[in-house]
């Protein structure tokens, strides 16, 4: 009976320096540890960009449990700062500290030891996926997504699929994620005609514009919330003219907004809602406002249902803890996964990471193992 | 019977470099031709700027034709633009060319040169009064304001006065100014509290407070003009946050409005009306709004009447034109001398001034002048 240490495997990937995009060393790591075990080892790198996918099972078994992370981390930052080496995955008082404890080689380290363990000493009816990128924390163009094109290409299937990025907010087990909110950013100029502040007739002021949409789109409430999500938000995030002169109308300002939605909208129906608010003003004001519409990322659900009640089951039996089914925070790559299978995600307390003396408690990574383990034993049980 | 040439002098004045502050000779000559003609001449410098105070006639007397003006002109800017010297006074064609040209050395000259003759020629019952400032174009705190407090100490007083600036927009004659707008900027500083785009609730985003705060000042009707005045009006002039982050709420804003008004309004009304708007934005949103107001002069008119009459008719007389009574255009010393007494502004044309090539005809100069000379005749006539 294996017991495959998920504590000395994430202190293994602290020191592989994989800020993004550098591979450095752990993803060639996991495919050692996940070959050895006989799972079918496949890089899968794409524009510079280093993934890695490997499966133990049948293709193609309509019973694919799969596991989505990534090695790459955000940079070190402050070098100065950390009170311990940023890739020494040094432990004091049982605290493991390096860049990515958190986000996410202790995630990565616990599924796959829990993988491994678990295909080793019980191979289940079915099959494992786990899917590695090195592209999470960068553009997120040829990481998650390149392997799911490769799935595609392959005919590789996972039936669902668990995200194990950190999701609690204070106590392990106490969040999971079955969703995220949208996000888009939209970006405005508005162009006049200058002219002096003492003859305003002769110019044509394109700040009461910008003023007049801005104050229609932050009065303006895009929902309650729906079953699942919070309620849409809209920033106004900054508004921008740079005329050091009182006595000069400019001839152009800028404004940008970030909207963060729920299901009750899309991409494309916000920027229309945008886009009638500009023509409204632009006819009222007679100042030409151009609207550019950057969409992050739409909204997702995997409603709640077998997969959440699986992940949520076997918090609760390792932590005693009924974890809180939210939609909550910013993108993660669940963003991709949800267009092939129900994708849920759950892991760490997510306090330290992108912090200077990122760390995690050694117990934690332990647990987090054993929430894994129960979840590939229940799932094929 | 006496002819001082007006263009002479007026190429006299040009040669001396007189800058703001710089005195450059230029009170000196005025001094010196004054002093000849029997006029008591003062200099009252303050503050390191210099001005010429000069009556003809006795102090005090009832009937006593003021004119005012300055000698000072704004910087040569980019020298290697000017096909001239710009303090060299060069004719070609008829044109005069150098810097004060127009603003106003040759208003000056021809008003002393009127003065000079008129009472050399026919000596009135009455007095003649130039108050002569080499602070007009900068910060005009010891300039008009000395001349004035001296006056004041010295019981010296004018009955009416007509100040030399250009007025004219396109034609000679085709303007005069009986009074001004005033004017004031108020800034405003919105603070909030910083935090995610994502989490608007954990933040206090003061953009939306300058949005509406904005859009009501602008969508305001200050008023439809007045008997002698154009409309008020407000002008939006810049609103700044410099947030380059789409998912930070910034913590503070800026924004800055300039108000021209009419005698509807002081000063002091726009701003307790602009202090109500603030007070009710700030209770709306909870955001601190910081108001700070500068009055940069109050509006004032001498009502057409007797003295506007006595301008108009002499420019009729000499240019076939009958004048506008304007109250538009930006400040000129005639704010200050309203105080003193009844105050008009006449002048030459005015649209290179403070130009590159500053320049004018040589046959404008005169022609002011033969305006001036009708004036102090119909006057005292």
């Amino acid at each position: 009976m294996p017991d495959t240490d998920a504590a000395l495997l994430t202190a293994q990937l602290i020191r592989c320096p994989s800020v993004t995009p550098e591979e450095g060393g752990a993803l060639v790591l996991l495919e050692n540890v996940l070959s050895d075990a006989g799972f079918a080892c496949k890089r899968v790198d794409r524009g510079g960009v280093s993934n890695l996918f490997a499966r133990w099972g049948d293709k193609g078994h309509p019973r694919t449990f799969g596991f989505n992370g990534h090695t790459d981390v955000v940079p070190v930052g402050d070098a100065a700062a950390w009170t311990v080496d940023p890739f020494g995955a040094e432990i004091r008082d049982g605290i493991m500290f390096g860049r990515g404890a958190t986000d996410m080689k202790s995630g990565v380290a616990a599924f796959a030891a829990a993988a491994v363990d678990f295909v080793t000493d019980t191979p289940p009816d079915g099959a494992v996926i786990l899917t590695i990128t090195g592209d999470e924390e960068g553009d997120a163009i040829d990481g998650t997504t390149a392997l799911l094109d490769y799935m595609d290409r392959e005919q590789e299937k996972m039936s669902v699929c668990l995200v194990g990025e950190p999701t609690c907010p204070n106590e392990m087990g106490d969040m999971m994620k079955i969703g995220r909110r949208g996000s888009l950013t939209a970006y405005f100029t508005f162009t006049g005609v200058q002219g002096h502040s003492a003859y305003p007739h002769r110019a044509k002021n394109p700040l009461p514009a910008m003023a007049r949409l801005m104050d229609r789109m932050a009065s303006h409430v895009l929902d309650e919330g729906t079953a699942h999500f919070d309620a849409s938000t809209l920033a106004v995030v900054t508004m921008d003219t740079g005329n050091p002169a009182t006595n000069v109308i400019p001839a152009e300002c800028r404004a940008t907004v970030n909207i963060r939605f729920n299901d009750a909208h899309s991409g494309a129906s916000l920027t229309n809602w945008m886009q009638g608010l500009v023509d409204a003003v632009g006819a009222d004001t007679g100042v030409e406002i151009n609207m550019q519409v950057k969409i992050s990322g739409e909204s997702f659900i995997t409603p709640p249902g077998p997969l959440s009640d699986l992940v949520a089951a076997s918090v609760k039996a390792e932590t005693g803890r009924d974890p809180e089914l939210s939609t909550s925070g910013g993108t993660s790559d669940a963003r991709f996964v949800q267009h092939h299978c129900p994708v849920v995600e759950f892991g760490l307390v997510g306090k330290t990471m992108h912090k200077v003396d990122e760390n995690v408690p050694v117990d934690q990574i332990h647990q987090l193992k054993a929430i894994y383990s129960r979840i590939l034993r229940d799932y094929f049980g």
